[in-house]
């Protein structure tokens, strides 16, 4: 017989009745019935339930045992009691009676139960995550975690990419974030960074000649602490492709991605790729207040500026004279009573604003509502009409320069959509969001930058250039889902003259890209293939898919916030000899 | 049309003959033959041959083409003439005459040519590393590093394991070479550091009750430079499984490698694993003089001390008076003429030996050579009978302490098997060491430290411990291959009252352990399983398979021995902001 187990916790069934069996695992539960001993036996596997009465020869010892103690076990399988069987474990219909017990690993005063839903402080769950991932979601989480990369990697490998490890020790990438730098020994003094992302070396990749490569690539950031992201790493599902247009690249990571919604989404609806929208920025902008709307929401918002000009509303309609400025609606079909008005309001007024107007509309489509006074009744319907809305309906506003409002105005979206019930919680909603600006003006400096991805291929190439830099849009794309952003990517700008034109544009001269871009900019002086790709973020799929909403939930071992990790006890005081080895010293505080 | 190809350049045969068609690529090669030009189109997927003639609209533009250049061609299939078909390559049957040209990156003169078999400076292809990737040679070895870690995924999902991605900025991993260490930002003077391998991290996922994990790992060590490896980081398949034994392991990863090879060996022999022996690992070192023998070479070494005790040749005979000496023979099947045994002795005059005795047996079993003459008839024909040999055979000897020549005996073997043809080059030969000492004794101080790995479970636990330290072996093993190790694993000392032993034995009290394995230490309290596993070097066994003896050409992007690449420049100066941000110094030399 093995030393361990001839069965895992999982697998008796009534079929190995009267069997000899040898099961180990933790010791979920222990419960005393009447003198005779219950065990909940628990593997990765699933639980059998084991039992001791006082006539076994080891009744003493399984007297002694705790949870999560780590016992091995032998005994016969015997059926339950029909009235006990219990459906819905694989193992319900059975029980094992304990001839022997050895301990494999006692447990000392548990910190954390794993039995049962109580919850811990997070301090509490990393410094014992052992513990803590001994729980049934845990288990699951993680699991789900690996079966999600595995199912990814299975639908790039068919969809003929091959994976392809790139340097995690390396130079700085051009991500805009901070990097994380290690000390050379061998050449005191220098230093390497961790890759914020492969996005050089894929793309060199790619002048190698390579075609299609992907990989499920850990990318590394120094950030501050963030309640929604790692503050060291994260996990990219990272694809790039030589010979293509910014449509190859969609026909070809939508089906990945909505393929795994569809395996791991619990049988949620899952927009078929062919149906996502490709909205431009400007538009989800407008529409939705934000590059990555939720579309499970109907809400669309609209300009009704026209409504407001020289309107009996004062603020908007002296608003409105100055340059850049615009009202913009907010439908809110069956929000239309005063009540829901108000408390949108409310909301407003704590996030900040002075209020935000509203109007709507009751029997026989009266609009109603200070606003609609003050506009009267003529604009009021125009207004109704534009918007589609209707008896019961409400509408809010708000105006100013779009910049100045328009994150507000998505997140009054969310709002309204999640309290009048308009958002299918069942479906999981795609969007490309396209035709990114390449140049942003700083406000303060009226300076030019790059808005996201310098290396993005602008839309018309050089001519395109040579215009308004403001004007100019990317192949640049983000894939939304259900108000996240799931996928980031770009057609690359390979030809050398545009791309150090379009550097020049953001101030960046010549020589300082060859200096900072030494690898790719000499590259591309060797016959670059036109190419692109995206990059699609793991954490928050397995987030969305596990329907947590910290991403310490679907990570084995996460550092805290303030990038600790307790359980190893990193970061840590280095050794005189290692600062010595690597010619460092730290500076204290006052120096 | 799609903008730049309708097939691939592996993709027209004669059933595409008459169509339009748009292909892109580079330039190959270019050859002007009567005016026509011929050019190989390349992309990753194979070659077609496209041409121009005088008549063509592109003609004075393709004449401008040059190697290397990124094109896009359209053109017309035709079937070539009978006498001009190339049945090597799949599009060998068709050529395309081209209409169109569009130049897509353009090449400046080349510091390396893909085109043929010219050998470059290292320093050139690792700074130019994207027309190295060009290469025939190197596009093939990636894609079979590629495809190897892919099969392996496979086949450890098949084996019922899942793959779970541990921490990469972290603590240090006592796997006793130098971390690499990454500076906190925000806990300045503290630093984290990269994994020398996931150990740690893996064990505490079986106190998690996974069950069974792999990776493929990525693992860092601060290397001084040698040429066999990369001075930064390597990939391992690391691999862990609870409740089993030793020949769990085996029987999981054994089949697993053996697939790879198989899959990947182009045709080569690969031992089957129920065959795989078991050698001890004091065995292997008299056998073979290695622990990672080679056994496609048929000689073993034994002992023929009794032989040379006492006898006419005074060296050994004096020498084997000493305690602790032995006299071993390596036999040499068909070696037996003066000529290849002089041969062998002045190799063993170079490697920094006095000289290696020898006996080669002539006619009649006659044994010749000045040792022979030495001890005698009777004592050579003893020796010839123990090691099997006779006419036509001989054998070299080496006396002392084991330790003082044991690894020179071993590269004798394999100097003297290679010489005498004895090495199946056509086959994959895989033996298990085992039973590895858990303890070594330090030759100058006299002090116990450990061998190997400190977490290995020592056969017999607690109660070996309480004996003679240097007698006890630990569940420790590796797996050899044609001279490598490819495999190294234990099953782990899961019991902290044992853990704590084997670490006191060592010299490392109770606390410091507490103190350097803090995490592991205290998980092991909570209800550790018994568990073991082992990890394979990734590009060691492709470069096994690609026939490589250079770790260099089986990685996309490798460092330099010198830890530099040159192609990104890393590593690099980091700017004050950076260095004022981590609070550290660098210190000049002579500070």
């Amino acid at each position: 017989m093995h030393p361990y187990r001839t069965h895992t916790c999982a697998a008796l069934t009534q079929s190995n009745v009267g069997e000899a069996v040898r099961l180990s695992g933790w010791v979920h539960r222990v419960r005393d019935h009447g003198g005779v001993l219950f065990i909940d036996l628990r593997d990765h596997y699933g639980m059998t339930q084991v039992l001791c009465d006082p006539d076994s020869p080891v009744f003493a010892e399984v007297e002694k045992v705790r949870s999560e103690w780590c016992i091995r076990i032998d005994g016969t399988v015997k059926a339950r009691d029909a009235s006990l069987v219990n459906p819905k474990i694989p193992t319900g219909a059975i029980e094992v009676y304990i001839r022997d017990l050895e301990v494999l690993g006692r447990a000392a005063e548990l910190p954390l139960m794993v039995f049962g839903d109580q919850e811990y402080p997070e301090e509490t769950r990393l410094r014992y995550r052992y513990l803590d991932l001994r729980r049934e979601a845990m288990q699951r989480n993680m699991t789900l975690r690996s079966d999600v990369v595995a199912s990814m990697r299975r639908r790039m490998w068919d969809s003929g990419f091959r994976e392809y490890q790139t340097p995690i020790i390396t130079a700085s990438s051009p991500e805009g974030a901070r990097d994380f730098l290690v000390p050379s020994r061998l050449h005191p003094g220098k230093f390497y960074a961790l890759p914020q992302a492969p996005q050089l070396f894929k793309q060199l990749i790619m002048v190698s000649g390579f075609d299609r490569y992907f990989q499920i690539a850990p990318c590394f950031r120094d950030e501050d602490p963030r309640a929604d992201r790692s503050p060291t790493d994260f996990y990219q599902l990272d694809m790039e492709m030589s010979f293509v247009t910014q449509q190859d690249v969609f026909d070809t990571i939508s089906p990945v991605i909505a393929g795994v919604f569809e395996e791991f989404g619990g049988g949620k609806t899952v927009d078929a790729p062919e149906t996502w929208p490709q909205i431009p920025y400007a538009e989800a902008a407008l529409k939705y207040g934000t590059d990555k709307p939720d579309l499970r929401n109907p809400i669309e918002m609209q300009v009704v500026s026209a409504h407001f000009a020289g309107s009996g509303f004062a603020i908007f309609a002296k608003l409105l004279e100055q340059e850049g400025t615009e009202v913009r609606a907010i439908p809110a079909p069956t929000g239309g009573s005063r009540k829901f008005c108000d408390r949108m309001n409310a909301w407003a007024q704590k996030e900040g604003l002075p209020g935000m107007g509203y109007i709507f509309w009751r029997e026989g489509n009266e609009g109603a509502g200070p606003l609609a006074k003050n506009i009267g009744p003529e604009r009021t319907e125009a207004i109704r009409q534009q918007l589609g809305l209707g008896v019961g309906d409400a509408a809010f506003f708000l105006g100013g320069k779009p910049a100045s409002f328009e994150r507000i105005a998505g997140r009054a979206r969310d709002v309204i959509g999640a309290e009048l019930g308009l958002v299918d919680e069942n479906r999981f909603a795609f969007a490309w969001i396209v035709d990114f600006p390449i140049y942003e003006k700083d406000e303060e400096t009226g300076e030019i930058d790059f808005e996201h991805n310098p290396f993005s291929m602008p839309q018309g190439g050089m001519a395109a250039l040579e215009g308004d830099p403001l004007a100019v849009r990317g192949f640049q794309y983000d894939l939304a889902c259900n108000g996240y952003e799931l996928v980031s990517g770009a057609i690359r700008n390979h030809v050398p003259e545009i791309m150090f034109k379009a550097f020049e544009i953001a101030g960046y001269p010549r020589e300082e890209v060859e200096k900072r871009f030494s690898g790719l900019s000499t590259a591309f002086q060797y016959g670059a293939p036109p190419h692109g790709g995206c990059a699609a973020g793991i954490d928050r799929i397995v987030m969305l898919l596990a329907e947590e909403e910290n991403i310490r939930e679907v990570i084995m071992f996460p550092m805290t916030q303030r990038a600790e990790d307790l359980m190893m006890g990193a970061p840590s005081l280095p050794t005189n000899e290692q600062l010595r080895e690597l010619r460092l010293r730290v500076v204290r505080e006052e120096e």
